[in-house]
């Protein structure tokens, strides 16, 4: 087969953006850092999207629709948000297109000028938040706990496919509450919501961890994350869970009367997952032969070939293949028959292969003969004879085992590559050749933190939570630190 | 119970605007035109999702996602839809803020202009079509079957909840076809999958037919439609399927080679319903009292409220309340029990009939001892007692009755408001006094539909795809006419 994918050893970044390409998940538009999200690709992420929609509405959250549109003053009103989401972003200034005067097209009217100008959101906590101080007068009323699927958009400069997009699509939860605690406790409920949802059905194994100051969301008093390693050893934010104190409910007045008759700020929560999910996904299993996808999100888990040259032998092998779909389906296991005669078998092979299929299926007239099936495993890239009597619950036995096995490959790889060090000359060294989750020491303030970055473009991913205290010096300043914090390079 | 709706009999848009306010469906946002959806409107709006997308998979569409910005030039590409679509739409002309100099909040940064203006979707043909021009090479590629669900904006100048707002939510599918004739069944596909979504799940029977050429979508050869009567004898157009003919094909260069060598351009449809369904929904089964919901789409199917006085009486009520809910669960019945101490019994049954829960149940200590509940069925307002044993199966059979009922009452309503009038003197008086579906000859001009609408606000809402052949004389004009169309005031 010719290879269609850059190596992943010489280039990385080439090899995921081949990948992404060729496997038909997504590719650019015609707007600048905006992406089209094929149907292969949107499918991964419906499944992802049932899976956190499932989770969500069973730790008691709604769904609701927020508007797309956000003044510009809204943004003034809590002042870090201010700094760290209203600078790169779409501005809407005018309502209204006309016809050319000159006949060249469409332009601006300039007299549907708007008085304040949109921002197109960004994020969502200040038109919510604008909104609960409406729903929100008693204890009564709360807690408020609101999942929203929505599309969002950053000017980002530099664009990358499902990592780094202009506009990308996600879900931001927005909670309200009448402690301190229970919102705390919202955050953390939520980060483990991640962190479950990506080990079980991305086979992604995460950090459970805190922000720096300097790395936190902007309004947020703290930011819990998920951080997962790739297989270029660089890291990547899975998600994030803000425990927001009661800076939004300051910037927009919200209060509520508690039971006691007294009158105070409501507490707050956001958290968010998105697309860039699925770079995490692309960067965690594939190969250079393509996609590999944990059974748990793969748009077909079985694919079944039909391989003859005749008509009459194109007969028997269909309804074989038939017959297998049918018993597939009924145990629940999503089975694409590709039975097109425009395309030959070996085209197929490597067709679903690049897109990940965890089981392929190739029935022939010899197979028949005998009774069997050949079995390739796109994990493993394993082939086998299997008998079609008991086919099913081989199948579905070869489903979990590679759901759970990708697990393991990544956990194991994960844990390779996460160590610690203690010198800064160990830290440059292994930032520069090394990579991966590095541990060490770390003074705690933002100054070094800053410096570090600077001179090595590592960052700290996390303060893990379950961390241990442990007495040691920052690698950098050599000053007392309590605990190892977990830097890396980043995407 | 203080009556909380304005009576739907003395102003029908009062009583319209209230129930979505009280019954917590949407309310105005700080955004001109733009609504929050609330979490009990947006459950009703993903049951109809979860539906209308099952419907779209089984006729082989996949889902996808476009850019939400598209590139002011596209508009110009295709030359009526510049005309109807280009015009009052949401312009994004800078993509950066900076602090104001003077230190009050942020401006747009001047240096941050865009080169070309992005105009937020209106909807997604030229942007889709720019797309499909890189997919399609060969008759092999065809046909895509795409669907998208999304946001998008068009700047109305006057907006009511669900019926018109600046954003809202739809889904819209663009497929592209080797044949006309192709093309042109899928568009009726589509049209009856509305039909049947509209009859089988909202309740709502519908008129399926054809625009004049005068009320085509901008772009479109044919325009095919499904239109509801509303209860105050107002049309509403539910939803419309596109046959786009050549037109965005040619527009965007997209054209694939044949079997037989040829090159030719790709034939195009578009369709799409929205959260305007939601407003259809109210005006077709609610009354003075709330809102009414076919059960298939109410988020709770049943409501329990517990009745009791002290703890002990609780301890027995909750006891039983919880088997039932245990019960109507097991047999895919949704139920929401609202066992909170902090309103009445009495509040809860307003509110619950405010927000057209189908069935509800209460149980007191008197109901225990005699082994029953009382039940209130939500469309006819009938309360009863009903054995504990057997319930769920009551609830089921009541559930399956109501479903067909209202559709039933609907049809009865909609016949009933469907007419034929001859003469000029009996349109303007029908229009004026009786409203609905008012059918007439008409001479077939662009002029005289002009003239009618002017003078009775009157629109042609569609030419009936089953409206017999049957000569008569314009009701305006005088001119020959082959067949009757149905004119209505409409939302």
């Amino acid at each position: 087969m010719a290879k269609v994918l850059a190596s992943k050893d010489s280039d990385y970044a080439q090899w995921y953006n081949d990948l992404v390409i060729k496997a038909d998940l997504a590719e650019n538009s015609a707007v600048r850092g905006s992406m089209v999200i094929k149907p292969y690709g949107y499918a991964i992420w419906e499944k992802m999207q049932a899976e956190l929609d499932r989770m969500f509405k069973e730790t008691g959250h709604v769904n609701a629709y927020f508007p797309l549109f956000i003044p510009k003053s809204f943004f003034s009103k809590e002042a870090s948000h201010v700094e760290g989401f209203a600078k790169e972003c779409a501005v809407v200034t005018h309502y209204r297109l006309k016809n050319d005067p000159n006949g060249k097209g469409v332009i601006v009217d300039p007299d549907a000028k708007l008085e304040e100008e949109l921002i197109v959101r960004p994020t969502s906590e200040t038109v919510i938040w604008d909104t609960y101080r409406k729903w929100i007068q008693s204890y009564r009323d709360l807690p408020i706990k609101i999942n929203q699927w929505a599309n969002v958009v950053r000017w980002e400069m530099r664009t990358r496919l499902f990592l780094r997009t202009a506009e990308f699509l996600w879900q931001e939860g927005h909670t309200a509450h009448a402690s301190k605690q229970e919102a705390i406790e919202e955050a953390e409920t939520m980060l483990n919501v991640y962190a479950t949802f990506l080990e079980n059905f991305m086979a992604i194994p995460v950090l459970k961890g805190i922000k720096t100051e300097s790395e936190r969301f902007a309004g947020a008093v703290e930011t819990y994350c998920v951080e997962a390693l790739m297989q270029d050893g660089k890291a990547l934010q899975a998600g994030t869970s803000h425990f927001l104190g009661q800076n939004f409910a300051k910037a927009f007045d919200v209060t509520f009367a508690t039971k006691e008759g007294t009158n105070e700020l409501v507490w707050a929560t956001s958290w968010g997952v998105s697309t860039r999910l699925i770079g995490a996904l692309i960067m965690t299993h594939s190969d250079n032969n393509g996609l590999v996808l944990p059974p748990k999100l793969a748009p077909h888990q079985v694919v079944i070939v039909p391989i003859y040259r005749k008509d009459e032998e194109f007969e028997k092998v269909d309804a074989a293949a038939k017959d297998i779909v049918q018993k597939l389906r009924a145990a629940g296991i999503s089975v694409h028959y590709d039975n097109r005669d425009t395309h030959k078998p070996g085209w197929k092979f490597n067709e679903y292969e690049l897109k990940g299929v965890p089981v392929r299926i190739a029935i022939g007239p010899r197979d028949l003969e005998k009774q069997q099936v050949e079995l390739a495993r796109r994990d493993t890239l394993e082939k086998s004879f299997q008998p079609m009597e008991g086919l099913t619950g081989v199948i579905a036995d070869i489903l979990e085992q590679m759901q759970t096995s990708l697990l393991e490959r990544a956990r194991k790889r994960t844990q390779d590559g996460t160590y610690a060090v203690d010198t800064w000359e160990e830290f440059t060294e292994a930032v520069k050749n090394r990579g991966g989750f590095i541990k060490a020491h770390w003074d705690g303030t933002a100054e070094t933190e800053r410096i570090i970055k600077e001179k090595t473009k590592a960052t700290i991913r996390c303060i893990e939570l379950d961390a241990p205290e442990e007495e040691g010096v920052c690698v950098f300043s050599g000053k007392p630190s309590k605990r190892r914090v977990v830097f890396a390079k980043a995407y």
